[in-house]
């Protein structure tokens, strides 16, 4: 099992009720795969994990496994603040049928390096499946350390790294150090930054999760595509495009960058017809109409509308 | 419902094979009715929320409720990322016959004052038990704004909150606008800052929530009485040997912090007989000889053992 | 020299055209002595000596001796980046005749204990002063360790400290330990947190340099003296007065929190008659004629005008 | 005037005494022009400013212009706090002979968009030279928000940037917002990410101020001219090469980051003969054989020793 590609982290539908919308969720999986997705991953950061029940999460977890009907490998993220708590999300996806798991650093309570790399093993061996390791400090607010992460590679409890940090010098950093280790075939970056994906495919990152990917997931496609043939002129071109309908992200007003970003892809899903409603979870602030009206400018100017 | 006094946030004991120990339990809550406790706070930080599952929280509720048996009122944490997860915990704790709930302001997702404001107004509905508002940025990465606090206070969604911000400033400027808009009489406010009770109730708060009590409730309850009926001398001797005290939170080495202070109480608890096992849950390191050595020499500085 | 009462960091009045206003910057120090201040602490952060080059340093600092006249002690802030530019302000500052300098630590460049160690050494060797530490995380961006500090007291190179952390925690931690070390007769203890000033009091801190005294002196003296005589609950009500027409550093809107805080004490400094120009120093935005209106009701409120 | 290419931000190096080495820093210049550079930027965060009185940066810029004889033009940091302080720094540049300023947000002080933009005007009209940007959030803890940055560009305030950010998503957002705006021939973008230096110019960032190009200018050089003519692949394997080499500064334990990286740059330029002496400035931490082995140890592997 070795990730690169383009991997998209799935946004969840709801109905207008509150409930998944499994319909909804199953048209999304088809328009990512359409799009050239290399793998599926449910209950990421965009997928409003943090919003959801463990039923809700079970639900979204089969439903996925159900419409990729194995024609790419799906990961789930089992976000939650420790140990305990993500063995039981890692159980539960397991038994719906992920392939992967992702999960990030405890959270909420304290961190340390050693507890970091401890908790990694044993999600491993609790859940039995391969897991990825979900670097994002703007939600669980610490970093992974380089070291850690190539460690737990080299002893096989990690296979890659989702790298939404943010953080280049970093990526590059360990970059470079898992060439000098000989982990490259074993431990995949796939970098979690929509706007910077042909500088970290540049730098030897294996692929993309990006939450823009919902809405054109066939753009991120032809980044990586353009990329992986050194097309490189071409792949900035597409990714210069993709950053402008990034503001899609900041279309919302009075409200957290959790509830505009996912209110603006939520809103473009359902202008481009695949699911039916954009409703994001509790307390999230619903997009208004002005906040639409910029989204659909801007799939316009995309060309994607 | 008007919170004051000494309400200490319980730790949670486990067994060596990180179950609930409910015996060790029933023995803490004993322990600290004997010292004091005006109400007893299940599942804070200090009782490793974070680390239990949502079958172990029940339990804990369960027993504290049934240990204290109606002489004191039981707040229940509902600590998790947002709304809906929350209202998870909520029923589940009004069920376990919690008599006040206590909660955080999202996390992990991001947070706007409006989209807080909805959450503790989705908590109260949900559960239909009074509300406590728990400020932690540490845990959390957010301030609660003073002014949502006592609008939601005028409204009735809040009876109080427990400030574990460490911000005196912000405490002082919320107490003095409480006073102005009247709301004394409707909205607690418990500090949560262990080493610095004697001048939180100087400035106005009504009590303490402080995780040192689990170890020396009778200290907290003294420096409450102290203060007030206007001992401030004694009060300040009080609170300045408890301080010393607190110097147990830094016991351990090579481990978080949070490690380090859980394992530090709860060292200090089997020490003093109150529960059979210091043990700590995943990932957190537990503490070593050493550092067990360094606990018991402040209990006997303490005059405690 | 010991430090301790009401020691007010004087605002520096400008001319309309930018230069010292030494005529309002004596009647400024004739209006803190007569409110009862027990030394003049000139070049703090209220005084906008991040935005004063040398030239208009030295002037202050000989304008405020001058004024004082020997009457109380004249401390002089020497707030810059690192030790080499440090030195040439402490060498400007003891030749206009300061008696004690306030240092912080290091910013712009990196910190570590050691260093920070080593450049208040150097600073109090080079300038041949008594030396207090200024501790302002919310400006340099570290905090000055306790263990440092009570180290450089007890070697003689630290008179005392100006607390500006607002980190009541630590505040009582170095204040538990200064005693424990018996540093109490050598090392004061000055609190910068303008709204807490009873709290700090209680637990042992000597002073106050607070930048609202520079327009309310007397209520900051009387403070300082209820606390002194034990008169608690007196002092608490002095200080929610204060804290009450604290309001009016948030005087302004659409420019940086030092210009609205700035602005707010000149505008009330202006408002009651003792400078003649309420300018603050380039790039901060100028208050307002509503700002200045709201500063002027809460002048009436606090019973000053 | 429109900078691109390798503009080394030149280290300062001292005499055992303290003084500025002039002969040294001459010799650095010659090692800078023969590795490339395109312009050379004297009184970075590189050349340890922060910790440079007015007089010893004033013999800085005229020993660098001096040495640089007009072949390239020569950048002048004015890191201060605030305006009136950049401003005695600009002037004194302009005398010395700098061809182009280079100013920082204000720091210490609050910071305000407008109060930014402000400063900036200030210091162009000030001292009559074109004006660089230099945002280093880790130094001055705030980012300059690309929108005042281009708008600055617009009216010639500005004629570009040097970023130090490590934001790669905010550089990726700036350059697609300047290619919306048209101002890609009068405002240049250059990285000071040493680490990624390619994926900055893959991105459209027009050169790199890098400080480890003290250390191997011809490498940078190398870099930039890869990327020129799309010979990307090389272009990577030319910066892994560097991103290796930077572990130098980290060669130092038990001082700040400040210390250990401005000490591994002078230790290699000591081992390479371009200066004579690796001394730094106080408070910084000197570092010890170890680390100077450590240094060694890179530069034989990166081919320069």
């Amino acid at each position: 099992m070795r990730l690169s590609g383009f991997v998209p982290p799935l946004c969840t539908p709801f109905t207008p009720g509150g409930e998944i919308d499994t319909a909804s969720l199953r048209r999304l999986v088809e328009h990512l795969l359409a799009g050239g997705a290399s793998a599926l991953f449910a209950l990421g950061t965009s997928g409003e994990t943090a919003h959801l029940t463990a039923g809700q999460r079970r639900t979204v977890v089969r439903t996925v496994v159900d419409a990729a009907g194995g024609q790419v490998p799906v990961l789930a993220g089992v976000i939650d603040m420790t140990t305990p708590r993500v063995l039981e999300h890692a159980r539960d996806a397991a038994e719906a049928g992920a392939d992967v798991l992702v999960a990030t650093a405890p959270f909420y309570s304290g961190v340390h390096p050693e507890e970091t790399a401890d908790h990694f093993r044993r999600v491993r061996d609790g859940a039995g499946l391969p897991l990825l390791a979900y670097d994002i400090p703007p939600c669980v607010h610490s970093k992974l350390p380089g070291d850690v992460l190539l460690s737990l590679a080299a002893e096989g409890t990690l296979i890659g790294l989702k790298d939404s940090s943010g953080d280049t010098n970093a990526l590059r950093r360990l970059l470079v150090e898992r060439h000098r280790r000989g982990l490259e075939s074993v431990f995949s970056v796939l970098t979690g930054s929509e706007l910077t994906v042909d500088a970290a495919l540049l730098m030897g990152a294996d692929g993309v999760v990006a939450g823009l990917g919902n809405v054109d997931p066939a753009g991120y496609t032809r980044v990586y595509e353009l990329a992986r043939t050194g097309e490189w002129k071409a792949a900035v071109a597409e990714q210069d495009r993709l950053a402008a309908l990034f503001a899609l992200v900041e279309a919302g007003s009075g409200m957290s960058g959790t509830a505009s970003a996912i209110g603006g892809f939520k809103a473009a899903l359902r202008l481009l017809g695949v699911i039916d409603c954009a409703a994001t979870a509790p307390p999230l602030t619903a997009l208004g109409e002005e906040g639409v009206g910029v989204v659909r400018e801007l799939l316009v100017e995309a060309g994607l509308l």
